[in-house]
């Protein structure tokens, strides 16, 4: 089964010399047959295309209903009769370019829907869409070929590059964003930064906040994350880093390019990241320190130190992943019960 | 003192007798007294009802001014003189539904505001309410009987059971849901998933999410917490099963029936949770895994394996519970100083 | 290079003396001459005003090109030449304020925007601005001075002192605030608590939440943060307390004045807070239990039992924080190899 037409029209059906181009890959016969679009290997039917990585659903290839599926060549001989093998190195970047050929990003509805309010003086690039209840602010410059969408807020003076999309109530202020960006639903970027001086007699007194975001071209942030504009300076995400949803970034941090910042990820103010920095799941950062481009973090680690580049760190306090693993297993082994029931093995 | 009548209007004065019957209890004499309505065991007057569950708040029970307290029968005793003894097995349940009948959840209000926008062809069914600023899109259709709230969005071809209530700057999208669903203020379903391909020189190629959301019957989403759309295939969640605030669910992830994820706790994609299952604040598990019926999962808990069904697990990594509670006291043990200054007991 | 003018304009130039007496600095010489903003202390030119707290910028300090420099009399001869040392005991604090001279909060622009809905028996106090989209429900008393921004909801009934701010996306309902409170983007106020009673066939009935929520004088609520309304009694944060982004408080949570609670924080219902407690980014409270004023609980801390006052804990499960550290050192010890390979260190 595919995707549900109600909300993903499909271009197809579509000949399969079509999705073997968009796949790269050589077809040695089969061209002129149709496929209506794609689906998983365990819900694909006849007339659609799955794909396989890795081994992990070795039983489900064995098993599938696909008419086609991308493979790596050493799993091309496990397709079941019937289907038709697409071998490629890369089965799953394959399936991503034959998805975006059935189902192509929405392109965007020109025109300002009667019930948005954009600012007399807000500048609206050519073919951009602008959403029900939909809020442009004085002196802003969306690009060309954006989708506004319903419930937006763009702030005064923000700069938004062309081929953007800021989903349903999505907020962006005190911002300069490039080409292609994407802010999911509810994400938040602009936000004054948590910065306070507390005084002798406990008042706080805040530190007003005078940087902005800086959001390189391809920035994609995640539902309901908050990007706090810098305290003075800014705070810049690099092109291609992507958010996923929930995360936290503190004023003045940094990051290099296209680094991957998973759900409920918080990372404190003017800590800075390399390029390609992988930060897992509910992970912590705190602030000032500076992780190396292709460090990865791992899920809930608590990273309160400085860590080199391409270093995998796990743990709260986070150590280096082998030494945390080997401390657990002692930690486990230490807390066994012995035969006679008392706690422990010995060093 | 009870519930403040600017927020919660109460249908009282109400005799014991109706109370008695909405809690299920069986009534000795004094069926005419009126009561006002429900108050904490601490704060309640003389006309009004309070509960006890458990032996916490023996205390406060000997104490209260309550004028009827909802008690187990083995701590009838010491509810105080002049105060109504209501003998029940469960006290807490019953004082809900007790709450209930002097604050029933607030009814529709019929009607579509004049500053809503509501596409041609969405059906909205009877008795609903859409409120200020709400956007509904396109072929949509919205049951009967249901409150949309202010600055709601429900996208297009989204499906809402009837009963359902979907609260202040909620929004919906790619999204079949049952019927008395709820979706809390600021909660975003049916956003794209984190899915993506990284190429050989580090660009991340977006794979199209072409999978919907399915809410069961009577699901609940709390504020500000997110549901990804399946990439290909559904997110689900079983009928019952209920969210916290600040939750992060995954695509593809499935729950069962009545399971109960509690505040900032984030489920990786593709996870799977039989019915029942309750996983504690801030705790994380990773894509892929399977969690047994009845399952439940502590607080802050990393969880990056299978747990067995009615299996209680906690710390990050996840242990069974016991073991990590050893381990834990081993660790303080063997941390402790030695009488001479230098650490730690002998294993 | 200091703050961007299409955001934050400047009231400079000024002239020093008006600076040093916003700082509360004693200057001997060069009051006439005339600054326009202030910046950090690697970006400043000689027309701005930076700051130095404590030694870590010692190096940016030697190499600024900063025109003046609020710093501690210690450190006033390592000001380089031609840089005016402005001497403070609070440079920080003195920092804030000339910034705050500089760009003092944008006062609100009186009037009601054309597209708000304002209930008809809602009360605006004088000069208060209510942004586009916003919704003021029925019987809300708004108070004199405030900034309602776009997309804001403030429910039926609420209460707002004078001098708040409401920024895009708040939510409010439920609620009586005090003088000078900020909700930030999407902060959610006033939501159901997670709160219902399962019954033997495992169906959860929802216990009616008929609290309030009170927020006191001063108090700040960050981005996509909420908090839930009491269950029966009030949820209640202090005067002068600050949430950071993404914090969950729970039903009935109660805090003292001044407390400072970092991004991702959650604090389950009926925790209770004293005055000026400090909770790190990520950490968890269960809730039912008492922090003493002043305590400090570290990032990522999972707290299980009462704090008392003025005392610091760390890990998960919470523990004070001299006696994790010498466990997560004495864990590491043990786990270390041995020269021969095998694992541990002797106790």
């Amino acid at each position: 089964m595919g995707a549900d037409p109600r909300f993903f029209p499909s271009r197809g059906p579509l000949a399969l010399s079509a999705v073997a181009e968009a796949a790269g890959v050589a077809l040695a016969e089969g061209g002129d047959r149709l496929f209506t679009g794609v689906a998983p290997l365990d819900l694909a039917g006849p007339g659609e295309i799955a794909f396989l990585e890795g081994r992990r659903m070795m039983a489900q290839l064995r098993e599938t209903r696909a008419g086609a599926v991308l493979v790596a060549a050493a799993m091309a001989q496990d397709v079941p009769e019937g289907c038709i093998a697409l071998v490629t190195e890369q089965p799953q970047l394959a399936y991503a370019r034959v998805a975006a050929l059935f189902h192509p990003r929405r392109a965007p509805v020109p025109g300002i829907h009667p019930t948005a309010h954009v600012a007399p003086d807000a500048r609206i690039g050519e073919g951009t869409e602008i959403g029900p209840f939909a809020m442009i602010g004085a002196g802003a410059e969306i690009g060309a070929g954006c989708i506004i969408g319903p419930h937006v807020t763009v702030g005064a003076g923000c700069v938004l590059g062309p081929g953007s999309e800021l989903r349903a109530h999505a907020s962006m202020e005190y911002c300069i964003a490039g080409a292609g960006v994407v802010l999911a639903q509810g994400a938040r970027v602009g936000n004054e930064g948590y910065g306070f001086v507390t005084t002798a007699t406990g008042e706080h007194v805040t530190m007003p906040q005078i940087g902005r975001v800086i959001l390189g071209d391809r920035v994609e942030i995640g539902a309901n994350s908050c990007v706090d504009r810098g305290a003075g300076g800014d705070t810049v995400l690099g092109p291609g880093t992507r958010l996923d949803n929930l995360v936290q970034i503190g004023h003045n941090v940094k990051t290099g390019r296209g680094c991957v910042i998973v759900a409920q990820v918080g990372i404190a103010g003017s800590a800075e990241l390399g390029d390609f920095v992988v930060i897992a799941a509910q992970a912590g950062l705190v602030g000032h320190i500076k992780i190396g481009s292709k460090a990865r973090i791992g899920a809930q680690a608590g990273v309160m130190n400085d860590v080199p580049a391409a270093t995998d760190v796990v743990g709260s306090p986070a150590w280096p992943a082998r030494e945390t693993m080997r401390a657990f297993a002692r930690l486990r082994q230490l807390a066994a019960p012995k035969k006679d029931g008392t706690p422990g093995g010995t060093p």
